[in-house]
């Protein structure tokens, strides 16, 4: 579990920030990344603060929010081991903080490259209250969806990228289009980054969805081996869906523009880890793979939609995290089988419309309840701090204007060296001039 | 076990794939990880549907290939773990799964920078079938080798690397040398991507030497005891062999050309990584140090030999994989000890030349077999889709012919910045010839 | 413990690595690079052969040092997991390995650029052998600070950071400047890479701490229920404390420099670990935030006074891991509450000066100790083979000079891409324009 966690937070801190960063232009990557770190260093603390209070106080109370100030700064809480061993309190605490930071972050792709540092710190706690904390308390905290809807949602479908994805939606629509876009094309800066990070999240997502089990399991009354049997489960769903959809993802480029990308075979990867995150403990292999495949070719269609509404949704937040996250939600009313672990039957299996009507009611509250409060804070920031840089700051670099700093200094890496390596006689004096020149 | 698997995934996507991409040139890197992270794609998929069926089907009968159909898609395979405890065997799945991937990764670093990326998907599935489930079933299957030969090997240097480097050599034969390979020098365009891609492999090879372990004992009816006992055993003597590993390499490389290369670094651990890999059970620490110093000074001076050959095996796959993991496997015959977990004394050690006629019997029969099977796939797709692109696309660059992309973007890095960076006003046209032009 | 042992591997190789690599100049990051894998390297041998002996031996002895002879290359230490099911004693040799490796590659930051890499690779087992194995025996191996003074010390402020910190400083000063220094501006070349090998430091930090607990426990007489709740305490602590020191370093900044960097991040983030390191076990939450804070807010104004000492500590060593190191040990004296696992009140908590004064006399005797032994060495090296490499190798680049090699070569990424990715035919000047100047 703790292993679970340590991976989560990897996910943020360095792996979203990889992929993330790689995407951007490289006057902005520093940027972008500092949006991972910081929502993740201001949001920790204020995870344990009031979030955990908030979103996990009055267990089962079938409320919509829970009181702030019951275990502030996890006063109540115990650090001690049950006598039964199942763990520190705190690090189910702690497993939820790496969820809670890691959604705040996700939101950052779709305003890249032109925000201020400050505005993005002060959203963050924002959000986090008045998005996050209210939703987790619905979905996973004993409130009032969980009394309502007996919805599925393994690993945050719902409240972690349907969150996201519709929070970064509302936000790049309030802060606007960056300059010239899209008329000037605002290519990834580093492929190797965003491929990089897009494996480390990979690597991450299982610590996502393996450690949820435990926490499902603790309602579950799960024995030792229940709990081995789910992880096994959750695990190989995760793996299929996954490649399922970078070859769907890759498949419809190839089809549509006669390439399969890159940056497409590692937004695939995303996307399918976003769709099964709701969905590894619900549906069977073959469902796995459906859903895999289905949201991998759906959302290489989708990311190309912004440019139809006019969106600058820079990184495909919504293309992404959104679509991905509602089709994994909604799937699971067609593919879930009482075979997995969920133990229900969708449409496809035999079942009726009712895991159909309770995962989607649970989409449209978490997507109305976010998008009215994330435009409410938007709104407030842009009318008090605001939200962007000046345009001349935006169209020089926004690394060098918010934090001063350029994220490559490559030009001086050394002259003789490059001599050797360069056997084209005009080369040598070119960047020889260059590299040494007048320093 | 499922950290083991999570670890050993992570080593294909992304570790592998910055290793090999980072030697590439800057014109390849995104078609050299997209191989890597491809593979991982279609032979998960592949692995599931009738990979296990035909590398673990039919247990013990000592014949050289399972019945694909007999677990199709894991069919009959219960995700739950038994009454004992012993977790799912879903997990034994997925680890299995994650080395059929990297091992079929690993080849591709032989025929970098000239391949069309759809053969090499066809490839994959192909390889798979042909080459790998079939060793994996004799040497881990309970197949013919295991029947007829007691070969020591724990994670993996037949099945994995000496499988894997007489496939890459014979497919970089059979497809042929890049334009003008080797007059022009193809230097590795960013070796610090090599470098973390060396150490993340390392990182998560204990997952693969560590986690092997709990499939050997599945057979010797472990404790818990004697698990954690040979873990800490296999863990001790796989850090040592790699760093002897890397010492061994740097020194011959300073004493046949005067430098330590961080290439050479970087290539040590792997080697190191994969002569371990077989022995890490039977050897004692002694011998652990001796066959990282060995493999690491004889893989320095072997992957001097294509060269020689003139086989253009870009990314040495033969000089580490297939050397190393020979000397790895043969080596034990010498330095197996029976104070180690193997139980088995070789040559050094008061043993008789059984282990070292086992251990080369089942490097013969895997080197024929796939050697082979290899050249039938390669000339198969050679004379259908072809596997070449074009001479002019190979020179402008895979990246942008295959995927339609640049792996960097990184000139517009803002200007005020760079105005500070570069004083020198003669630079502007030396650098746009360079990046631009004139090539 | 296995899973923390691989991780504090991964933060020397490659974590440390690219922190430290990507802060040097572009010429120099391989040598940076190469420094962290030979520490490795040969560290781990050396530790193997008699570090273990000399530090762990004689436990309890009271005395400055063990026998190194004792348990010369793990004899008499067994393999064997003890019936009662602990583990195997070498994964606590493995778990020890890798504090002493990571330590000694931390002091190459305050030498970056500039170095010999064979003298490093002398200096290192000298080092390890005078000051890290006799510092760990004094503090950890039952030696003569462990006997009088009952420090707290829970995962390596003295033993680790102090040591390194102290050892770095002596060493830049008898090393001396880099040329041109300070009068040069040496930005760091790739704040990506310090970026994510701050993420990873901070991913594998929780082996660092939290498998300390494994150890410290070892005395205790640790029931499973109580080494988890100290585990999901430390884990607790040094995340919120890590966040805060993120958090004061960029505020400081903020207030002194106008600009929050994306440098201060990373160094805050590794500020803030090396605070808690020690004092996670000892303090509470409000404690560990105040410790982060801290911290973060004085460490940021201490890598400025390098410049006021002209001492060229390259990657301030001194003002992150020294300070950091004696702020966090020392602080455990006013913060340490007995609601914390440590169990000792310090003075916020009504304690006396007990633990302040244990904890002072704990960093000097390592201030001292380390000091006067790096010095013998550093002037041994100095007047046999000497530190420097050539002042024009120093100029032309380490990386070449020392390697041979180039980490970048970026220039050749093909010629028609560039051309086809750049739809405007005035791109080409434009981006020179951009690049070198006069926007």
């Amino acid at each position: 579990m703790l292993v679970a966690t340590a991976l989560v937070l990897m996910m943020t801190v360095p792996a979203l920030a990889l992929f993330y960063g790689g995407m951007t232009r490289s006057r902005s990557v520093l940027n972008m990344m500092m949006m991972s770190y910081g929502a993740f260093g201001i949001g920790a603390i204020v995870f344990v603060l009031w979030g955990w209070s908030m979103g996990w106080g009055g267990a089962g109370n079938g409320q919509l929010i829970g009181n702030p100030f019951e275990m502030f700064g996890l006063s109540g809480v115990s650090w001690h081991s049950t006598a039964d061993g199942t763990g520190s309190p705190y690090v189910g605490v702690l497993f939820q903080l790496t969820f809670a930071t890691i959604t705040a972050a996700l939101i950052s792709g779709a305003i890249a490259d032109r925000v201020k540092f400050s505005s993005w710190m002060v959203f963050v706690p924002l959000w986090l209250t008045l998005c996050y904390f209210p939703i987790a308390h619905n979905t996973w905290g004993g409130g009032f969806i969980y009394s309502h809807l007996s919805q599925q949602d393994y690993a945050g479908g719902t409240v972690v990228h349907i969150n996201a994805g519709i929070a970064g939606g509302v936000l790049a629509l309030i802060i606007g289009r960056r300059r010239n876009w899209p008329k000037e094309p605002m290519k990834p800066h580093n492929l190797t980054l965003t491929m990089a990070g897009a494996g480390l999240l990979w690597f991450g997502w299982y610590g996502f969805n393996v450690g949820s089990v435990v926490l499902a399991g603790d309602t579950a009354e799960a024995s030792t081996a229940q709990f081995m049997s789910e992880t096994g489960f959750t695990f190989m769903n995760t793996t299929l869906a996954t490649c399922a959809a970078m070859l769907g993802w890759l498949l419809v480029e190839r089809l549509m523009h006669g390439k399969a990308t890159s940056l497409g075979a590692a937004s695939g990867i995303v996307a399918g880890l976003v769709a099964i995150t709701p969905a590894c403990g619900a549906v069977g292999l073959a469902g796995a793979i459906a859903i895999g495949a289905i949201t991998g070719a759906v959302c290489a269609w989708a990311v190309g939609l912004k440019f139809k509404f006019g969106l600058d949704d820079s990184l495909d937040v919504v293309g992404v995290h959104l679509v991905g996250g509602l089709l994994g939600t909604i799937l699971i009313g067609f593919f879930s089988t009482d075979v997995a672990p969920g133990g229900v039957n969708g449409l496809f299996y035999g079942g009726g419309f009712e895991s159909l009507i309770n995962q989607t009611g649970a989409a449209l509250f978490t997507m109305v309840w976010t998008g009215v409060f994330t435009a409410i804070i938007a709104y407030a920031i842009k009318f008090t701090i605001g939200w962007r840089v000046s345009e001349d700051e935006e169209v020089e670099g926004i690394d060098y204007n918010e934090h001063g700093e350029s994220a490559y200094e490559l030009a001086g890496r050394g002259g003789r060296m490059t001599t050797a390596a360069a056997p084209t006689p005009s080369r040598p004096s070119a960047e020889s001039l260059d590299l040494e020149g007048a320093k």
